[in-house]
């Protein structure tokens, strides 16, 4: 991206805060980080903090051996560099203090070792988290990210479509079908970025650690995976039967898809949050499934695998155009087997759009 | 590992609680999670929380649909499981109130955002960081933890002596031949972990995000890579130049070897930490290199890349038998090239063993 995107950004966080009464923000290695000036920062043990005033230029403070990469950011801040016997915490200190801010705004994935030196520097200081600034800025993208999103997308998709023709999966582990379908993935210039390969009864556990079980015929198989293009991610769920499906998989089958549409469709600008969750729960239960779909129908989508805004009971903010989340109802019958579909969705005029068109008929491999 | 190996930490913990006068001690997902009760949490905006008390069972606070992956630690903590619509800092708050301590302890790569809910829900409590009370366990490693590093680093090391014969570099770009590389350790079983290829003046920025720089003859290239076994890390460096190289090549390649043998032979029992920086910085140095070693020699390693103990000036911790750490000096000239070789070390009773054996030898590949 243009440096004068990164600018605007700032202006716009600048403006957030002033609206908040905060003076001051804090931002370690992060995707606020990257959003904010480009810099796709290390995180580990040596701090690396960005320091944005309620006006002005920002500093960035940077261990000296990364400061080539922080280079690329320096029309946008001072960049303050420590040697390694330094303090970056004092450092980091120094230049707050002589900005004076009675309330400071901490970016939420910054450590909390760093946070507790940072409150040991500045005791009078009242510390409060940037979600509440950051979020008016990122749970919309613009038209470049969307299209980032979009072939990130698309890309994810084309992977899947060869896999689901690459042969059988039975005999495989989990890790080895993971493997192959990464393979697949980085063969489209995507790098590794997650993936969970749950099968059988696994695949009743939402979270799965993917590991050496070895498919099966009769298995159910999720696969829950994505990657990153300039990095916005994909994240897309599949589930697949190995043989012929019982009739209990076919039923669940259809009514998580069903479960899937109902939730696309209840998308529109202004409708709450909640109510994309509730379309899909009150089918899924209506079906008298609703006990095991454990987990909110999807999470906003960008920078982040998960960010704002999360689409669960008792949130009420209304969708915006340009917001993009997860779509992904789930049902899963512990000891047996889960089934879980997941499309990516933005917010247009018009309602909801999926980014996702891998087929979303019922699947059955080898 | 066995529950007893977990419930032994447990008790070593909570004896460094009382004294350093801590009433409590709370972990997210980190290393520090996975050390003490073997649970690998997703790291992520769903609050997973361990909370030790100064003496009695732990309690897990852990997100539903995660909650069978937690189970492997039942043994050892009592499991609270929060709906997707409940508040899970409220939910610790709760379980924290009730034991109303004075002094809470932090791990440190707990994220700010729930620090900072957590301070909401416990204002008078103070808050320090766990470090000093969970580095006396982790710092030094037991035989079973040295067995794990010393076959991640046997097997990382066995990847590259099939890479430096596996034909030439010249023409792939840095990811490309980064992918070569991390084929040779998958087949090995390695999971990815963590690499930097950086190849001609991209060798003179120690952390370089690898790229689509092409590699050309004439060029150093620096790879410097690791991944995990049962959570413990290898991580090694080599450097190789491309085509006949140079006499300063020859010359900096030659000085920074020396300096990591120096550093090596300075680790024994009882010194100090800086002291093995010295020895490599003060070979450096004298060789004039000096302010081209921008780094210091070395940190800790076991289930973090980066751990305690830091061999850096001003670090006068001694060697304990059983630390482990990087040994890795290097020269970075801007602008033209870098080279820098890493081993694992482990400080014996006799002095260090080095954990890795790829040849350290000037490499040259077409």
């Amino acid at each position: 991206m243009d440096t004068s995107v990164y600018q605007a950004r700032i202006d716009n966080v600048q403006r957030e805060m002033g609206k908040r009464g905060v003076d001051l923000l804090v931002v370690g290695p992060s995707s606020d980080l990257r959003y904010l000036i480009g810099y796709d920062a290390h995180l580990s043990e040596r701090l690396n903090l960005l320091i944005v005033p309620g006006k002005g230029k920002p500093a960035l403070v940077v261990p000296v051996l990364e400061a080539p990469l922080a280079r690329s950011a320096e029309a946008l801040v001072d960049i303050h560099e420590w040697q390694e016997t330094e303090s970056p915490s004092q450092l980091a200190g120094n230049l707050i203090r002589a900005l004076n801010p009675g309330s400071i705004a901490v970016s939420d994935q910054l450590w909390s070792g760093f946070l507790l030196k940072l409150q040991g520097e500045l005791p009078d200081a009242s510390w409060v988290s940037a979600l509440e600034i950051i979020k008016p800025l990122r749970v919309t993208k613009d038209d470049a990210e969307i299209d980032l999103l979009a072939e990130v997308s698309r890309l994810t998709d084309e992977a899947w479509e060869e896999f689901i023709e690459g042969g059988p999966l039975s005999g495989l582990t989990e890790t080895q079908a993971m493997e192959r379908l990464a393979g697949l993935m980085q063969k489209r210039g995507l790098g590794a970025s997650f993936g969970i390969c749950a099968s059988g009864p696994n695949s009743a556990s939402p979270h799965h650690h993917t590991g050496n079980r070895v498919i099966q015929v009769g298995d159910s198989v999720i696969f829950d995976w994505g990657s990153t293009l300039e990095g916005y991610h994909s994240d897309v769920t599949r589930t697949v039967c190995i043989g012929e499906p019982t009739d209990e998989f076919r039923k669940v089958y259809d009514i998580v898809r069903r479960a899937n549409q109902a939730a696309l469709d209840a998308v529109k600008p202004g409708a709450a949050c909640e109510s994309i969750d509730k379309a899909a729960r009150d089918l899924i239960t209506a079906e008298g499934y609703g006990e095991y779909f454990i987990h909110r129908v999807g999470h906003g989508l960008g920078m982040d695998v998960h960010e704002e805004p999360y689409l669960v009971g008792g949130n009420t903010t209304p969708l915006e155009i340009g917001m993009v989340f997860s779509d992904e109802p789930g049902i899963y019958i512990e000891g047996s087997f889960g089934v879980r579909i997941e499309d990516s969705v933005v917010v247009t005029p018009d309602g909801g759009r999926r980014l996702n068109e891998a087929t979303r008929d019922l699947t059955v491999m080898d």
